[in-house]
């Protein structure tokens, strides 16, 4: 039997405004939306009175590696943890990424990801497939996974050659076998075979502390390769193309010429470019910045990076804000490159904080409230080929909502977060808003400060293509 | 006492997505929305089957000239005619622009419009202010019309020296009272102090005939005016500023700059120049050219302008498709410009055929369905401060609702449309879809091929500001 | 009888190179050029030492504005005082303004600065017309100055409304008939309609001291108007175009666009603009700032425009450095805009100090020893059709020849200076360099530390169409 | 004993202008320019009369390769047989690509090129160096070629994988050596690991004719490399770059903005660019295409590339032209290819008609003959530290000296050219203009139709660092 609830009093918010509405849930989705005094009469198992709060879509966090094996370890979030971690931050869809090492057989990386998340999930998750090792059976495997797996999105490397790197040629054929099927290319666009020298000449010289991984590589860097991947993907005759955590403004200003020019070219950013800097945080004394060591990395502060993906977030330039959520503990994991940067696992944990974060740019007058919703919730959902099951509250959709206090206050801290990590790479950052309740598929996972959801509640999100191509 | 209706069985289509909702009006405005079966049980006075038809909010016009006076003689629609024709085609608001000429006190013209409109309109209306004579007193006028009288957005002239043009000055001044109210100005740019050099370098040519009115206005000078306004307006402080019809790629990439630079730059086309040419209709034999004699002109067939026009509704450079309706009949006003092309009165007639002809984008695969939705409702509603009051199916809105047939087709000529005039600029034009059914808060307007409205009917609307900005 | 000279040892400097070789001088001409050693049994009447000098082509300043009335009152030093001025720098060549007024006729306006000149000049000039009234005879007198007075550039104001100032209208006529003549149109690019309102606005407010002169005049400004010219010139019929005094990176940004486009557009700078500030200068305490009250304006000290200008230098997108002199004395003309900055007297004085100033580029590596040749001589008298009578070092050339000493330092001081100012815009600038001694057709005119030349040496040039198009 | 040679009557062209001077050249150097009758008196061995002729500094083809191995063949030109058909053609430098494969020691590399080259030339050569295989060793022979070789530019390849291909921290390595030593690096920029994969799925598809050649090389991958080199050069620290033979409107575009930046980027394009198309050449009936086979291939005709080229040359984005003189012959070389375009060595010939066709330029208003002597013959001498003992007539310059006669005109055509190949790109192309007389370091080698120069003439050339930077 179906139970029914019933949000009265709140603010609905979307990408195109906000305005009072109630909300009836029936069973997993949502029923019917009501103006103001139009649900009188209504009955319901449960009343929720959302006065003073923020009715928004559930987030949609599209980049996540729970359990990602890097560097000789593994991110120390797994899909338990992690999941959880993201419910108590207003997420209640992520993507993960299913990895294909060079040699493997595309579909059995799938499986051993499907095996990890398989009835350990609080909240729906999906997969993207990384494509570690593109060849003719990886290609005929993209048209599976598509046709099949409902896994309509593949993400390539330009860094990380020897790992998960892929040549032009590599790129080229994948583009190609996507812009048949109509799938989506994620890049993680960084000239890794240049990075890869200028590590090395570092390390030769004896620059082993955690800030020379953001020296080494440089803002030019993913701006040269994010042409690159526009001009290949161009070549394989407009695939449609999303740039994976976008830090550096030359990156910004290929992505805004091409979208001018009418091209199917997206990408995303992370909170950690928009507020943390190389000096700041990756430069902190001693071994400390490892904390913040990822890739790509933190930007230098005096160069205009973070205004202009604030920016790119308001002109659409940048549609998603997701976090890349890749975990490693201080002690043991991330001290694996005491003495030699390039040994230091590649990662933070911030799934449970970007509704919050992103929120900040909402309280400083940086971004609309229509946009946060937008960018943390509406299109990562179109984006993805969920919408409008996910990212929009809207009868006939899954009911995975967030009541959003925007008069509550709270601070991050590693002492009180739900990520299984040892450290907070916000640590102390206060926040104006709070995610008060939130709602999975129609329950409530997150009420009055405890946790009500379970492992195995969150189900695999078989998506379809992209929404959100022109 | 409020009638209900219920509208079962349609695709509710909005700017995110097209899906099956149930929608319930309550006498003027929405009262709620359903997931398809959700509605069972709830009764109305009304029931409305939209199976087949997609469900769009009533599409909003902001760019008409009602009785416009303009060398010597008026335009040929009337606010009764004209809101009736716009009714017929899907157009539920219009905002027409009411006139202060230069020595003109601002409030005299806008009582002067609102007394040609009051009691005579089909459809809800608002009205800009066209600022005629920037000076002291009109500057102070726009505080006025913002506080006072729901007038927010201010047209200024960069053409017709004499007539509307205001100088740089005037728009400095203007654009900086702006600023600090928040109103929108709109800016009709093409750089007519050189244009009205080359037309009477052409007259004196003997260069009589209505092409070389297009001839004489070049793409390159709609180009500078747009990018001088810009700078215009970054100097007055981040002006929102809002480029009314435009015609020329030079102009789309000024604003695509800007745009991508963050700043808070719009603009709308209209139908004509997405597919009507310099050769082919303003070229036609002897004075036929005539009908499609309006400014900027229409532009060369071989030029990028209509691709670019097109690429610019994708990528939201062009936020509004109006029409810039301001019809003439060619017997005795089109023809006041024989023999010289510079005495035809400019002006086409399309208020009715808006929501069509921007539909063809989508029959024809130039456009999403969620964007044609987006360029005639939603986002003109928002740019002029009029959502969620308008623009959109949802619960509190109005009720103003089209039910279009995306399987009828029809053909547009004069012996049928509903425009006061005497040819159309559109005769012979086969449409594939037909608005079928229209509600304006909540009364069905047109139905079953027939007028159901009346003058008077139609309600002037208090606009806030801009809901578009950044 | 001609007198021979023999220049021997020095390193002659041009634009491609420098190299050593002996000059030989015939009369006002150069007669042979000879690698080293191969002079051995040539014989002169004079030898000049050049060892260790750069031997390089006198220097051509084409933007002088002696005896220029501004402002009620006129510039300070005449033709006698600023040509004697300009040899003691290097500067063998002047090109001035002659003015005519809206209203007077063109070619009174040329006889006027011809009687100004005629007798009283170091050095040879030439001159370009100030065009402050085009109307059809003005238009008319164009073609009659090209064809037979040896007058081919003719210069057109954005700025100053009501003194010099052509409408966009009067813009496009003279460039259509220097279209036809094959004239150069040199621009005053600044929007002098909106400076206007801004400086009413600041005096309004009491903002009246001198930096105020810059604060209401922002690059913004000159940025559009130069764009604005560049439009204008492509719809004239690619005219070809050249601004005056550029001071703006958006300035520079437009012209570097415009020729990478293949266009003929071009630009000059001036010594101020690459080394003062509006903080620095027009911002010193009391009124001492209006010492450098010039239009445009001295810019931002943190914004980067003068290293974008020395950039320009480099890369030819700034062809030229002229000096704009127009001095006026502290005492009595700039003391004119106590209280009121609108009314000091706009103008510096550099014609002494160009050579010098431009040369500090070369010492401090800023610019190529090439560069400086040419953009202060070869170049200047190409660009306005005196090539190769003036700016090189060639068989068949004037002899107007500049020895420069590299090792020598001077320091410039209004105690020292030859023009006829009451101070200097330039006091206490140390100068690495020295121009030692200097022939004008031939004759010495400033060797040993003293002037040899004499008022009425200089003749006037008729100028040919400009040889730097392409 | 020295002979003296003076050449009286004509006109010496340089990229400044034209003017008439008489040249004396004593033994292998111009001792002396003379105004017009300043040379009266003087005596000489021999007096040549250039009445009527352009007198023009000996042409300087930076990009030639003979006997170049390729493909399993050799370019069918010797030193011998290519320098004198380079003389024939008024070139009287070139600088061939000695060649290091990947593992062979740079030096060797040179030491062969060396023995090819060493007693056959009838003209002065020099070297650069091709590095075919970067890595430590490699490295530092760079420092030593610059420093004991007279060695100063090295050319990378981001084509021909496995071949010459580098990858990109091969590249970048290369550069921080070049920053470090002050060479030039020069590029063949074209994505060639993307390429392979095209032109693999091309011969699968059974597309192997010539034409495929050029459909699998698209500009766009010329333009990403472009981009990609001058990324890597920024990150380098500015190295100095200069792209060969640059055939696409997307690489020129890089270029040019580059340059506008203030950058040390260049660029060469060839007569075949700047002629021929893909359609008209490559894709030939049957297997004719083969003559014209080579990377970057002829591009599509209705593109504008052949427009910007010749713009790109006017505007000096473009700074030189070179031939890529490369020739195989037909029979039993190009038929290599039959049935595989893959197969067909790459390569045509051209340097017995640079100058030639080049003039073209001029004869159709296309180009100065200021720039055709500029970047034909001064630019190369400067680009590549040769200046100014080649690219001037300049006393103490070598008498490198050709005697153009614009008035005259020849064909181009097998039967009568001079270089080793049975058949000409070229075939029946017209020239207007033609070589007359030719001098190689004082010694007439070309005159009256006839060959006088002789194999071993020519002198090996130690060049300096780059004189074109900025």
């Amino acid at each position: 039997m179906k139970m029914k609830t019933l949000i009265t009093g709140g603010t609905v918010v979307g990408p195109l405004g906000a305005t009072p509405q109630d909300v009836l849930v029936d069973g997993e989705t949502i029923a019917a939306l009501y103006a103001p005094g139009a649900a009188a009469g209504v009955t319901a198992d449960t009343m929720i009175d959302a006065t003073g709060r923020y009715v928004v879509p559930g987030g949609v966090d599209v980049h996540t590696h729970m359990k990602l094996p890097f560097g000789g370890t593994f991110a120390s979030d797994d899909f338990a943890s992690g999941t959880k971690a993201a419910a108590w931050g207003g997420t209640t869809t992520i993507i993960d990424f299913a990895v294909q090492r060079t040699g493997e057989v595309v579909q059995d990386g799938l499986a051993a990801w499907h095996a990890l998340a398989d009835g350990n999930c609080a909240i729906d998750y999906g997969f993207h497939m990384i494509m570690g090792g593109v060849d003719d059976d990886a290609l005929k495997a993209m048209d599976y996974l598509v046709a099949h797996e409902g896994i309509t999105s593949f993400k390539l490397f330009m860094a990380y050659p020897g790992v998960f790197y892929s040549d032009d040629g590599q790129i080229l054929r994948a583009m190609q076998k996507a812009t048949d099927n109509g799938a989506l290319i994620m890049m993680h666009a960084e000239n890794g075979i240049a990075i890869d020298v200028l590590a090395a000449q570092a390390v030769a010289r004896g620059q082993t502390d955690p800030i020379y991984h953001g020296i080494t590589r440089p803002s030019a860097l993913e701006g040269e390769a994010t042409h690159r991947a526009t001009v290949l993907a161009q070549v394989a005759g407009n695939t449609p193309l999303y740039f994976v955590h976008m830090s550096a403004s030359e990156a910004l200003a290929h992505v805004s010429a091409a979208r001018s020019a009418g091209r199917n070219v997206f990408a995303e950013t992370c909170p950690q470019y928009l507020y943390l800097t190389l000096e700041d945080q990756l430069g902190a004394p001693g071994f400390e910045g490892a904390k913040w060591v990822a890739s790509p990395p933190l930007r230098p502060r005096d160069e205009p990076h973070r205004d202009d993906l604030w920016r790119g977030l308001r002109t659409d330039d940048l549609a998603v804000v997701s976090t890349d959520h890749c975990p490693f503990c201080f002690k043991d994991q991330k001290e694996l490159g005491r003495g030699n940067f390039t040994k230091i696992p590649n990662g933070m944990g911030t799934v449970e904080h970007r509704m919050d974060l992103v929120y900040q740019g909402v309280a400083t007058g940086k971004l609309s409230l229509e946009r946060w919703v937008e960018t943390c919730s509406t299109t990562p959902a179109r984006m993805f080929g969920l919408y409008p099951k996910k990212g929009v509250i809207q009868p006939g959709s899954d009911a995975d909502i967030v009541l959003y206090d925007p008069r509550a206050t709270t601070t991050i801290s590693a002492a009180t977060h739900h990520m299984n990590i040892d450290h907070s790479a916000w640590e102390g950052f206060e926040i104006a808003g709070k995610v008060e309740t939130v709602l999975s598929r129609g329950s409530v996972v997150v009420a009055d400060g405890a946790f009500h959801g379970r492992s195995g509640h969150g189900q695999f999100l078989r998506r379809g293509l992209s929404q959100y191509l022109r």
